[in-house]
Parts: C-alpha cells; sequence; structure tokens
C-alpha cells in the first residue's frame, strides 16, 4: 500500500525545490504532473536531470486551458471529469507503490493539486511538501522585500472585475497579481486608477534562465506570458507614520 | 573577498529548507542569526546538528523586544542602532569570508534581515536565498489549500488598530493573521465583527515538533505565543457564484 505524496517545486530554480522534495522527487518510481497538451510542462521542466533511471511517468494533460472561458459551464464540466479521471487513476496506482505528484510553487497555494486532493480524501493516503511560492521567486528577483513592518499584503488574481482590483489595490500596502496574461491591459488600468502602477513591476520566470524584471509601465502589453506576476512592494508602513 | 548571504530557514522543519540553503548551512564557516537576549533562538535551534565543527557563531541579540512599545521612538533608537552595529560587524567580516546570515521563513516576506540588506548596499556583496514562509507551513499544518480559484488573500499584523483589522476581514477571502500574541483579543474580535470567527484556525509551530492547529473560537485567549498565525481559508469564490 503506498501513497500519493504531492511534491511542491518552488519557483522554477531546482536549487530552492526543499530538501524533502527533491529526495522523494531523486528515489520516485512513479511521478505524475500536469502540463497543457503537446508542451513539455514547466513542473517536468524544473525536475529534468533529478529523475532516477526507469522511473515511470504520467503527464496529466488538461483537456482545456484558454480556449474556453473559465467561467463557462462547459470548462467546469471538462475539468472536473479531468480531476476525476487522474484522482481514480492515481489511487489506483497508489495501492501497489508511492506515487510523486509534481507540483511547481506550493501545492496548497493556488495549485492544481488541490482538486486531486480533495478527490481523493477517503480513497489514498495523500501527504502534500510545501514549496517556495512562484511569488516569493518573483519578489527575489526584483532583489527587495515585499513586506516590512505592518504592511498589508494583498495577492489577487488578474481574472478579477476592475472594480475590485481597483479596491483592493486602494486598501493594501505590498500587492501580488497573479493570472495576468491577456488580462494585463486590465490589471495595468486598475493599477493606474488607484495610483499604483508607477511602484508596479512585471517579473516573469523569477529565479529560472530566463528571469525578466520590468517596470510595468514601460511594459509592452502585448507581450505577457499568462505566469508573469505583477509586484508592488510595501514600504513598511508604520501607524504612527499617518496610516489612513 | 566574501558574500553575506541570507539563507531562508522556511517554516521550520529542517527538511523544508531548501537544497541551497541547506548546502550553504552545512560548508558555513561563519553563521549569524537573530535571537531574543537570554534565548536559543528560533533560527538556530532549526539547523541544530547541521552546523559543522570549528563554524564560528554570531549570535545577534536584539536590544529591545517587548519591553517597549514598538511605536515609540526609543524602541526605534534602539533597534536601529543594533541593526546599524551588526550591518558593519557583517561588511567587516564578509571582507576575508563568506557569513551566513540564517533567517526564519522567507527573509523577505517581513524579516528582520531587510533591515541588515538596506544598510549592507554599496557596503558587501549580498545574497538572499528565498525559504518556504511560516504562514505556509501554518496553511499546511491545517490540512487544507489556502486558495484557489480568484480567491484574494490579504495577510495582515495583528498590531494593526481593531477598525482596519475588520476591514480587510471583510474584504478578502483568505486571511492570514502574524504577530498575533498580545494582540490576540483584538485580532479574535475583529474577526467576530466581521464574520470570520467561526472559519478561523489559530496554528502554533506549523511544521514543527510540538505543531498545534485549534479552532480560534475554541482557544485560550490567554495561551497565545508571540509567532502563532490565525488563518481562514477562501473556498475558491467564482465570479460567477454571486461575487459581492
Amino acid at each position: 500500500m503506498g501513497k500519493i505524496i504531492c511534491a511542491g517545486l518552488g519557483p522554477g530554480d531546482p536549487d530552492l525545490i526543499s530538501v524533502r522534495s527533491d529526495r522523494l522527487i531523486r528515489g520516485a518510481r512513479h511521478v505524475a504532473y500536469f502540463r497543457k497538451a503537446g508542451r513539455a510542462g514547466q513542473a517536468r521542466a524544473i525536475v529534468d536531470g533529478m529523475l532516477a533511471a526507469g522511473v515511470t511517468e504520467y503527464p496529466m494533460e488538461y483537456p482545456v486551458t484558454t480556449e474556453l472561458p473559465f467561467d463557462s459551464p462547459a470548462y467546469n464540466d471538462a475539468l472536473a471529469g479531468f480531476y476525476d479521471l487522474w484522482a481514480n487513476r492515481l489511487a489506483h496506482l497508489s495501492q501497489f507503490d508511492d506515487v510523486i505528484v509534481l507540483c511547481e510553487g506550493d501545492p496548497f497555494f493556488y495549485g492544481s493539486f488541490m482538486h486531486l486532493h480533495s478527490r481523493l480524501q477517503g480513497h489514498a493516503v495523500v501527504e502534500v511538501v510545501p514549496g517556495i511560492t512562484g511569488m516569493a521567486g518573483c519578489w527575489h528577483a526584483t532583489g527587495l522585500p515585499i513586506t516590512w513592518g505592518d504592511d498589508v499584503m494583498t495577492v489577487l488574481m488578474g481574472t478579477l472585475p476592475e472594480g475590485e482590483l481597483v479596491r483592493h489595490m486602494q486598501n493594501a500596502d505590498a500587492l501580488v497579481v497573479m493570472k495576468t496574461g491577456r488580462n494585463l491591459p486590465r490589471v495595468r488600468r486598475a493599477l493606474a486608477a488607484s495610483g499604483r502602477l508607477g511602484d508596479a513591476w512585471l517579473v516573469e520566470r523569477g529565479t529560472m534562465p530566463g528571469q525578466r524584471v520590468v517596470r510595468l509601465a514601460d511594459a509592452d502589453e502585448t507581450d505577457c506570458p499568462y505566469f508573469a506576476i505583477v509586484l508592488v512592494h510595501g514600504h513598511g508602513r508604520r501607524p504612527e507614520a499617518g496610516g489612513e
């Protein structure tokens, strides 16, 4: 009787994987990972050169990514069936041996694995190993602390309506905006409306080869990969320094 | 000519240190770490058994912790002098050899090292290695994802005024409240006022021996260590599911 162990991979640099995940990955006989159909997959790319000879790989290919709106019933149905299928497959496999599931960043922070995790409860033994988040890789890429003192930090998805983005951007000190990509023009407008655009950075591939850090105001709107993250650093506002 | 390298230690379990920090710590000839005077120090405790024979240790003991209000001029002056002193000492040391500075969690996420980092610019070669945050260790301790979908997550300090806490708690899906300790009664009142108390967890020593996870509503208000973290999980609210 084996286990399903989700190994957080961290932001991309294999040297930033935890000692525990590193050991699990190198010793794995069965590894599964999500990827877009037709791509090598970012999780698989991170562990390149780390897998043992003879390992069996299980690429879990999303049936849809951006072809359908993420809030459409068709999208939800396709994804639900996909997660059901892989939860069953991994539960079955785990009856015979451990299965290591590779997940970028931290699996419990906006990770895809949680859709398997919830389905596997009661059907398999599941463990999850934390990882350094992708956003942390991005703030380290800027070379500056994201927060200090009593800063309020808010994490937002670029998929939110513009009005909600503006409201949250006005209310927090430090900001992280994920899922930018095609939402970048809206994110940029919201930052401008909340007076934060001048302090915003666009970070791609934080900690990875090809890392890119630019001021968002200087970035080309037509050139934004899905996984780029927008950051606004906090400045350590303290209660006595004015407050709101 | 050496470097000052701040090694993020992660949430507490030595097995969750990154491969890079692990290698730096085991190979270090000079290690520095913050601690409260008279205590062993949490950072030093995490690396117990990892340091090489003959390593030189530099405990950096805070001149004050909670004896003075954190917003008083006396507190600010004492801390500023302390950080100046250690920035000078570490810069001097780094002229001869590498110095590894141990920092719990992620050094760029509310870490003390940033006060040295800002002072060292132009005076020494400084590198920072990310770590898994303490808050991630705490949400893993609950066994549940902290966020999914388009959840908004806000990180708050328990030192904030109650009205600000309430406002932020009403506006976010997932919540992390740090620096609880003596602020816990105020944090609890703010959670109750914002309708979130029933979903709040108090996590102590996430990923460490003695880990404790309790519903905040059931916790004893008089029993809250400074480093306990309060969490409210997001539930994957999506735009079509009602919004605000």
